[in-house]
């Protein structure tokens, strides 16, 4: 049986789809994968998908620049995943709140708390999964990735040894990101949207500020999240810390 | 008659010292330069000076990894250059405060102001001085350098429209600060020491935001501005700009 379900290769990227216990994911390599390189996991923002147009360029340029691998799979209800009449009542309550210039933090918190506690235990059994490959085999792992991604993946590198190195960014100090960030102590990098009107100045770096890493460095950039000025990103981040 | 006082070349870096109208200086370069290559005008701290190790390091790397060249100046009463009355009087009156706790911001927003007076038009014909050598010609030109080198560095971009890029960081926003960070819109990084005892982080988030720049980033780091992780530094700046 093989893993994957679809295979194929364009501009020197292999892209290949795959599910692990029905969670969708996709696999970048290079053409032929070398046993052991670096695996980068991608985490999407919330309302995107692990195939949204950012991610993708920086897979790409991961596996062509640094020659590493990259793994994305959906959240909850998220690109190809069926949405729970829950997570839709959260969606719908965020929408609103946006529509009227409330303040999302309430229900952020909680929506993203949920899909949190779903979700790490899915990348931790897709990276299990992807590991037991004899052609990936078990490198240095890192994750990368804002907003939801961050809500995911702090708590994530929180619980999961495996990951070495993090880029995060564009979240506040909710309680449960503050209580995973104090038991994160790896080197990250923080993306820090300056003017985003949902997220403060103050509760990102309340957040920055909480992780044990003592090698952190906050990426401050104007304009709000959805400007993130991804060529400006350090992504000598993960060969310095993997060597 | 030869425009540099001495001449000697170790690990692939040439130095050379010279004096423009008493200011002297230094010039870091390839064995053989290449004349249009970029030049980087390196500024040291206060209580520093032109041959401190870290700007020495700095130089050597941008010589090393990127074929630029590097000129670095004493600032007046600093290094080889002899300290007036009052100069010292600021300085005694800089370290007094520090002694006894009190806030430096007083005494750095005069003394700073003060040395940036000076120190501008010394720059401006440093750079007339080292354009008008053959053997470097006038190639494009940045600006590196925190605290009292931002002090002087701010207002010589906003007067000096041959410096196309800069790395600014560790200064706040005193009103004369604020005055030239609003004339100077080239692409820049600021270095933002996140725990400096001497330097809010309120203030210096004040003077980023100051810059007129539209491509800007904070680089954000735990403790104080005597701690600065040069090995993350974006050298990447200069050559996105300088193309």
């Amino acid at each position: 049986m093989n893993f994957f379900s679809d295979d194929s290769t364009a501009d020197g990227v292999r892209r290949r789809g795959f599910l692990v216990d029905d969670v969708p994911g996709v696999l970048w390599t290079t053409p032929t994968p070398v046993p052991g390189a670096p695996l980068i996991l991608s985490g999407h923002g919330g309302g995107l998908h692990k195939e949204a147009p950012g991610l993708v360029a920086r897979a790409h340029r991961f596996v062509l620049d640094l020659g590493y691998t990259v793994a994305a799979i959906d959240a909850p209800g998220h690109g190809d995943r069926p949405r729970s009449a829950r997570d839709q009542q959260w969606v719908d309550a965020l929408l609103g709140a946006r529509d009227r210039g409330e303040p999302l933090d309430p229900v952020i918190a909680e929506y993203n708390g949920s899909l949190a506690e779903r979700s790490v235990p899915e990348w931790r059994a897709t990276l299990d999964a992807l590991q037991q490959l004899d052609e990936l085999g078990a490198g240095p792992v890192g994750y990368t990735g804002m907003t939801l991604a961050s809500a995911i993946g702090i708590p994530l590198a929180a619980a999961e040894p495996r990951i070495r190195a993090a880029s995060f960014g564009g979240i506040g100090a909710h309680r449960f990101m503050l209580e995973a960030a104090r038991e994160v102590a790896i080197p990250l990098e923080f993306l820090f949207p300056l003017d985003d009107p949902e997220i403060t100045r103050a509760s990102q770096l309340e957040l920055f500020d909480a992780f044990a890493s003592t090698e952190k460095v906050l990426l401050g950039f104007p304009g709000s999240h959805f400007r993130v000025p991804a060529d400006r990103l350090d992504t000598r981040l993960f060969p310095r810390t993997f060597g």
